[in-house]
């Protein structure tokens, strides 16, 4: 087993200028391993669900290569909900429903097969539920990445910083990064940030890409400049999975590698809000992500020559 | 003559979070030259300032290689003043004051020294002065670049449309473009834009980068991410003369020069954040600018390597 992602599975409903959805299958964990199943062959999920969720999708995710022995199927009780409405700008959103249901009490549980993975991702939950599964992991991963959101530095910032001290990789947007720190400026919040535990922190800008904080060195990946964002709702995750996939894959969390990851997790995020939901995901090729990711390497490329 | 600007040259009181300053010297021409004086050494500034203004400024722009026999001196009139307060962020100000005085009535002369320039930048301006500047070139620039800014789109939205028509590169921020265009995607914007005339658009997005439309061809350029930003005044014209400046400097306006130009601007702008006014610009060595574009290469570059 080369990763394990550990994060919901979920149903949303999303109401956005461009249209109104029914419940659709989301959640972190969902977004998350089927961004990474483009570069990852052995991986697996850690999840729950209620016995409303369709067995198709859990069908769909196994054809992708994702061993979900790990999702746990609860008789009797209802999966996740969230429903949430874009701004006309896309860039804001509201949450108008938040149904916990299975979530609430969640005891993720890692199957045998799952121990001895090499790279762990831990999807946004609560930290508490991604502490336990670090500490259910037999043998420490190499790398361990981790998400999170301002939800949990409200309600949860011991507990939050707790987990955070066990981990590698922080994964997080700018305001995040300046409620957990503190301070405005990102470069002064990462170094804030790794002094409590990540000695990696990436920050996700959204349309304005994304920066990696690599012990002493800085990266930037802009954001493909889109014509029109359908549903931003998953594009975080997909980053973030994208990420884990291209590094578990490659075997390789050296800076120069983390760049290229990062990379891809951006063409795989550009992808997802194309259309509601995982439908863009779900019919992605290869072919496709590899003509995105070269359209980032021509985007941001040039080659100085100093004036005398 | 290489580049010829027009701009304001004037007076600025900042208050920011980091402090407050009496009058300074400011104006999109007096930032626009300094920067581009980095890069070519035939280039005239044409502005109008009152007897107000201190020889000395003049006397240093005079140092730095710049033509001000285009700046009119008007006896018994006072200097343009403006004056505004950067909230906490630094990413948004309120104007306090402005007065216009001599730029009400400005109406500029090209020296005889000015004529057969290259190149030509029209600093934030009234549209109608920018205009005239173009029509007493006797012959056309090679190339026209314009600043402008929401105040001219909200008031003077035919002249500016009439300026625009005849310049080759448009510099504008985000919001604007979005105002001008009418659309929110910056890609859609861009499009609009240049069916209004400029075949080259540049969308400067402050700590977020630039991103430059030429013809078909899209680049972007990042922002260096910063520590403190002190004062933002000035940045987006030290951009706009960091870029012309190179532009003329190499005399090639080609995609791939373009590129250059813009991560020159950008370099330039990064100090000019750092502190109050000019000031940083004025003691700036070519020394810590080419340092610092070493930054901007290092910042976005990897290597991609495709997964199978």
């Amino acid at each position: 087993m080369r990763l394990v992602t550990v994060g919901s599975v979920a149903f949303d409903a999303i109401e956005s200028p461009f249209g109104k959805t029914d419940k659709i299958v989301g959640g972190a964990g969902t977004f998350i391993t089927l961004a990474s199943s483009f570069f990852v062959k052995e991986q697996g999920i850690i999840s729950v669900v209620g016995d409303d969720f369709p067995a198709s999708t859990l069908e769909n995710m196994k054809a992708k290569g994702i061993d979900i022995q790990g999702i746990q199927i609860k008789a009797g009780e209802k999966t996740f909900f969230w429903s949430g409405r874009y701004h006309n700008d896309m860039n804001s959103r509201d949450t108008l429903v938040t149904e916990l249901n299975v979530l609430e009490h969640f005891n993720p549980i890692v199957p045998q097969a799952f121990q001895g993975a090499d790279y762990l991702m831990l999807g946004n939950l609560s930290p508490q539920v991604q502490r336990m599964v670090i500490e259910r992991m037999k043998k420490r991963p190499k790398l361990i990445a981790m998400d999170t959101m301002n939800f949990w530095m409200d309600i949860a910032l011991e507990e939050l910083k707790k987990t955070m001290a066990l981990v590698d990789v922080l994964i997080i947007n700018d305001e995040e990064a300046r409620q957990l720190s503190g301070v405005y400026s990102l470069v002064k919040a990462a170094k804030v940030i790794r002094a409590m535990g990540p000695q990696i922190v990436i920050i996700k800008k959204g349309e304005h890409g994304a920066l990696l904080f690599h012990e002493e060195n800085m990266f930037f990946a802009p954001a493909l400049p889109l014509e029109d964002v359908f549903d931003p709702t998953g594009a975080g995750d997909t980053f973030a999975g994208g990420f884990m996939g291209y590094i578990a894959a490659t075997d390789d969390f050296s800076f120069e590698n983390m760049k290229r990851a990062i990379i891809a997790g951006s063409a795989l995020a550009s992808f997802c809000v194309e259309k509601f939901g995982t439908q863009r995901l779900l019919e992605l090729t290869k072919k496709e992500l590899n003509a995105r990711v070269k359209q980032f390497v021509t985007l941001g490329n040039f080659e100085m020559k100093e004036v005398q």
